[in-house]
């Protein structure tokens, strides 16, 4: 039906306007030509200029002013590579899915690769036993009529709990505010469904988990990737001067042991970022999948705790700490909790009711913090070995940081190296999994980096896969292998 | 950043075309004013003209011809309610979602409340404790790894034995054509998601189940809805018309026990239905969720039996069959395989591991095909008295048909009474729920109708509650109420 436009003409003037704002003919806030001009100079109607106009606008290149004109949209120098300095790269982008994530996704589930690319935890650390007995017992015991009562928000049970653990950390919040997830995919899917229309930006960390990657492209919305600063947190100034210049509809972060880079943001960090976003009412996805894996003696703050205005949808679920392959998470919504529900009900109708009730009971008859106590311990543990030996195995120039918690290592490698391009052979001649930083970043910047898994034990063949992976890097930096 | 355009001027424009089209002055075929010519009329620049016809194009009003100008749009005469020829109402438009819906499922959750309005079979159909049973030998003897290994597309066992039963209907599917989805929910979310863009238009039937209204609003589609005929199945006449004008870019269709209407398709509709489709590459995603609860001696077709291009994406799962509250469903998806599969993943990561298994285990072991003899049994014996009484109980000029599977009846009542505003009176003073027809369609058409639940035994509580159903419709029909 739509056989009457003529796409060359307008897409004549968006690449010619791209690419003079790409030459800096045209600087950030200066006048790009008039419609009037511009249709004589590129032989094209007012009308296509105005469609092309409009299409620039959107993408994020250039913006109106009324009665005036339109102009280059604030954007940032690519950020080299390596470069610790300089500035962020920030360009507002719809998203393509690297397929590379699917290729990793595929390898860790043949058993004899070794699963350093694997975002799972490792599963002997979890209470599979217990958690089997309690099923059958609430399975013999659950009220029929539950798979009605637990429709969304979830299981009411199961929601006291999560809402005594929140009043624990010293947050008031009822159940009623909470809505059961089918696991935090869900969770984070729906709240950034609920505070978004496709076309709309968002700002998420880079690196970012590749799952906010993902969500973005599939909610055709586009992403502003705002660089993470060494020590972690976002880069205030930058965030500043993007909430300032684009129309962000949402951000989404990790405040802490955030994938992949394993960094945390302190409470001044959340609370400038807090300010900043409150002060513009923008909603702040809170990925806080990993929360309980802290090393410390006590939990660090997260942005829900410093939420007055009710803007943080705070994301999590049992699936790293306790029950993976429940599928049981949560939003934490603040004012968005009606909107989450009602697209929770949308996206999957209900949790399974059995496997709700189950997480219930485990945290009522109180063996959660015990476990939890065990866990962090082992992780901690496990974390520092893997960190050890990768100090001892990979070649020379390689950081890696310790984490305050969770079970990634963010490997970053002399920039010489290429961790996609060694992925076919890792995978395929030596059965070894790593996700490679591309996963990361729509952009190939974080190619010379990659996250490990360190949740394993360092058994003899992960001690030797370790050794093996080192030996490759270090082929690959002599440049020996392509 | 768009304070750019300005929109009374092109809504202006817009107001005064649809106006004209819907005053007939210009009829489906006739050109609009050109540009040129609207621009002098409504006092616009030709840009704000082209704007507003493009808006209007894309919500199917009005049509381009390269080189010649605007045309309006085929679109039928608004179906009147209670008549039966006519020509079918087509408007193509974004839904917004009927919050009824979320008042009846709030009212189920009650227990004192008669569940009419429901969605779910009878929870005593099923057999719980055997599941749980199941469930806690799957708990035990389940590989540590099973949560990465059951990733989608899913747990390889459940999806065998669901190839394995295709095949016992002479479909020949293998395990790998089937994505294991938390839900026929989500099954059908991503099967939407996978043949379209926001912004693309799909047809769906009317009467439709509101989980299709709801996911076209939800990814920001438009829907066009296609009356069904009084026997079942679409208006095929129809439905040429409408592929032929516009750029379908997907159909949703229940091809059996159809929710609401608890009509079924033939085979002769099947094929005239595909083949139309099949000439334009439409991809078809059928929902197949009641398939097994048929009353005749073999299920009726479907349209993936059909299927000979991979366009058909199928949906079901064990919710209404097996398993309520367990989140197991799955999709045939032919062609979209793939995408429908990365979906998924990026919608929920995975379906619940040990539900999966547990469904696997009950299946192989034998035990379905004789449940699922029984289910129908009971169910077609309580459809049947439910009708019965519903014959003794309402008012002169209802109609229901015997469906020929499933558990819905669709009630027409007289065409003065208004279901949705007795809802209230309802839900309040007498505790029983209904599904209001205006559940099921973007507009009120379908206001005199309404769904009933026919699953439950009708024991004296249920035979009462129909009985004071009755008399509620009798008075509203006579206008006593308000």
């Amino acid at each position: 039906m739509s056989q009457a436009s003529i796409p060359n003409r307008y897409s004549d003037v968006i690449e010619r306007v791209k690419y003079q704002i790409r030459q800096k003919v045209w600087l950030p806030g200066e006048r790009v030509p008039s419609i009037r001009k511009m249709s004589r100079l590129a032989k094209v109607s007012p009308a296509t200029v105005t469609k092309a106009y409009e299409l620039l606008e959107v993408e994020g290149w250039i913006y109106a002013k009324p009665q005036s004109g339109y102009y280059v949209a604030a954007h940032f120098n690519q950020l080299e590579p390596s470069s610790a300095s300089g500035l962020p790269q920030v360009s507002n982008q719809a998203i393509s899915i690297n397929r590379h994530v699917f290729d990793v996704l595929k390898a860790i589930k043949q058993p004899d690769v070794i699963p350093f690319g694997s975002a799972f935890p490792d599963p002997v650390l979890f209470p599979v036993d217990e958690l089997g007995r309690r099923l059958s017992r609430v399975i013999k015991s659950m009220p029929l009529n539950s798979g009605v009562t637990d429709l969304p928000p979830g299981c009411l049970e199961l929601r006291r709990v999560i809402a005594q653990r929140y009043a624990n950390e010293g947050l008031s919040v009822s159940a009623d505010d909470i809505v059961i997830t089918t696991g935090a995919t869900e969770a984070l899917g729906v709240s950034l469904a609920a505070v978004t229309q496709p076309g709309d930006t968002v700002v998420i960390e880079s690196p970012a988990f590749y799952g906010a990657l993902q969500a973005i492209e599939r909610f055709h919305l586009k992403a502003i990737e705002l660089p993470l600063g060494d020590g972690g947190g976002v880069d205030i100034d930058a965030l500043a001067n993007i909430v300032e210049q684009h129309d962000v509809k949402a951000c989404w972060f990790m405040s802490k042991f955030q994938n992949p880079s394993a960094t945390t943001m302190t409470i001044e960090q959340l609370t400038l970022i807090y300010q900043l976003l409150a002060a513009k009412q923008i909603p702040l996805i809170e990925d806080d999948v990993y929360s309980e894996l802290y090393f410390g003696s006590d939990k660090p703050p997260s942005f829900k705790s410093i939420d007055e205005h009710g803007l943080v949808l705070h994301c999590s679920s049992f699936s790293k700490c306790l029950a993976p392959g429940f599928r049981v998470g949560w939003v934490l919504a603040g004012r968005f909790s009606k909107q989450v529900e009602e697209l929770q009900f949308m996206s999957t109708l209900s949790v399974a009711v059995p496997n709700q009730q189950t997480l219930a009971a485990f945290v009522k008859a109180g063996g959660y913090d015990n476990h939890l106590r065990q866990l962090r311990r082992v992780l901690e543990k496990r974390v520092s070995a893997t960190m050890t030996a990768i100090q001892n195995d990979f070649p020379a120039g390689t950081t890696v940081t310790m984490p305050e918690g969770g079970y990634f290592l963010w490997v970053t490698l002399p920039i010489e190296i290429d961790t996609s391009k060694l992925l076919e052979q890792l995978l395929g001649q030596y059965r070894i999994s790593v996700a490679p930083g591309t996963l990361f970043a729509s952009s190939r910047q974080f190619k010379h980096c990659m996250r490990l898994n360190a949740s394993f034990e360092l058994n003899d063949e992960k001690r030797k896969a370790l050794k093996q992976l080192g030996d490759i890097l270090h082929r690959a930096k002599k440049g020996c292998e392509r």
